[in-house]
């Protein structure tokens, strides 16, 4: 059984079957990066009918029973989730409106510093600003989890305390382990696992050590020396995997509509093509595999369930209701 | 004990105080004429903002058994209503994104044509149009009440047969008591009532006869009358009151962004001010007295009680969930 903290791309029936055949219990896909409040709402009415299409095998889950009753029922449960706080369109009582219509986790600044904070490519990171503390607090109170990859690490560190429910970095690596702007420092793992947050290890070749993107046990060992560092209670999975991405999809997500220029994001100029499926990774439902990479490291059967899905599930449960 | 199907203008503290003191066990504002989607969805948050303020007097309702408790709290339960569909911004799954955030009324069209159908001033009536048909079922299915005031002839009649659940006209009175293009004809009166539905007899002074204007008893022989029309079980109060109106609230009325000119709706240019509130009605919560009113005209407890309230609350139990 396995939880995937963030994926993105389009997901369609074919990608929930691959997704129910290698056990997940539970993925976030991403509902979008740029868009403003009509398109985001717009996306989750796409994602309701996506639901009733694939109604047999997914269900898009609220909290931590609906999770339940989905592992019950043999479906995927899918949390609604954007990479970004643009669908607020700078209106705190939004965060309330979205979480009624089920969305559970916001990315708090996408590549771009925000109306609430900086993002971790740009220059100077402002820090957690004003707009940025009314919205964690309002997430606190709605029940939706905050996501602090992509964001920059001084608003990272300020809203990890800020906070008063445990947040998440969905996607991302420990930088002491391959250093990128996308990746978090030692200090910030472990003030999140102080707060009892959680960082989904990611499987984007571009951020990762390139041993981990090479091989399984690769990506096993690095889990196991981000369990070193963060703890074991604290390290999940978060693959950032893309479903039948594609150039357009690639171009909107590193220009929306604020840049006339490609920014590459975690990609560059010479390496600009879609990073590529890692070899141990073809497919999603080969993620279930990590199980038996994660004990062949070293890790006894209840530390792997925590790192498959048992840590999601705690966070999930202390901040989702 | 009252339910007023329709009111609007603006409602503050002062508003609900007076009304609970009125025995108003249920009311439904309006939140837009001709808003958009994004001014609707923000209308919404107001309404929130508005019922964190005034808890310890009002709630926002969604079905029979929030009414129910309202009236056990001795609070005024409130049904949030639009009088347009502007709100849907031509989507038609954003009848549930309205529904799952608690909108239980809208009315098919306000003073203009629209995507949906023909409203009552346009001089030809198109009838329910292909996008009024679908919002009807999905209205249907979400458990939002159809509200057919202001809409032309032929798409009120179309409507009540293509609606699977009973429909409202909620504040209008009945064109065989005063001619005016608001009100309602016997036939659509007569087939309004076969399928279950009601009327709120208006208490806007332009739509109504004038000795109903002019005496509290004038009013309810009007109801009387309408009593006979459409039967004991489907005549209620929608008043139309406006709350703390203005020039302004008036123009955008009568206006929106639609014209350069003033259209004066129900009223012309040589009576163009505000229509002024009836001597019998110079309070809202003055309403409770109608039942008293309904006895000296020949009505028996149990026939006040349900033009008062009961007819409303069947209708709802009907359609809302």
């Amino acid at each position: 059984m396995v939880i995937d903290g963030l994926q993105c791309g389009f997901f369609d029936r074919e990608v929930f079957l691959d997704l129910k055949e290698g056990g997940f219990l539970c993925v976030t896909p991403t509902l979008g990066f740029w868009e403003g409040a009509m398109e985001s709402f717009d996306s989750i009415a796409q994602w309701r009918e996506l639901a009733a299409e694939c109604a047999d095998v997914m269900v898009i889950a609220r909290n931590l029973a609906d999770i339940e009753k989905a592992r019950a029922d043999g479906k995927v449960a899918v949390l609604l989730g954007f990479q970004n706080t643009n669908c607020l369109d700078d209106r705190i009582r939004y965060v309330e409106l979205f979480a009624d219509l089920g969305v559970r986790i916001l990315q708090l600044t996408y590549n771009n510093q925000n109306e609430l904070g900086g993002s971790c490519y740009e220059e100077k990171d402002s820090g957690l600003a004003r707009f940025g503390k009314e919205v964690v607090r309002e997430m606190n109170r709605c029940g939706i989890l905050v996501d602090l990859s992509h964001v920059g690490p001084q608003t990272t560190l300020d809203t990890i305390r800020h906070s008063e429910r445990p947040v998440a970095v969905t996607h991302a690596n420990a930088s002491s382990l391959y250093v990128h702007k996308r990746n978090k420092s030692d200090e910030i793992l472990k003030a999140l696992a102080e707060r009892g947050g959680i960082i989904g290890c990611a499987a984007y070749r571009n951020i990762m050590p390139k041993s981990a993107a090479a091989s399984l046990r690769g990506f096993c060992e690095m889990v196991a020396k981000t369990v070193a560092i963060a703890g074991i209670d604290h390290v999940g999975l978060g693959t950032d995997q893309a479903h039948h991405s594609s150039r357009k999809y690639l171009d909107w997500m590193r220009m929306g509509r604020w840049s006339k220029v490609v920014n590459y994001g975690a990609a560059t100029a010479g390496n600009s093509e879609p990073a590529g499926k890692l070899e141990w990774l073809q497919r999603p439902s080969a993620l279930g595999s990590v199980a038996e990479g994660l004990r062949d490291v070293g890790f006894n059967p209840e530390e792997v369930d925590k790192i498959m899905f048992k840590n999601w599930l705690r966070v999930y449960g202390e901040v989702l209701h």
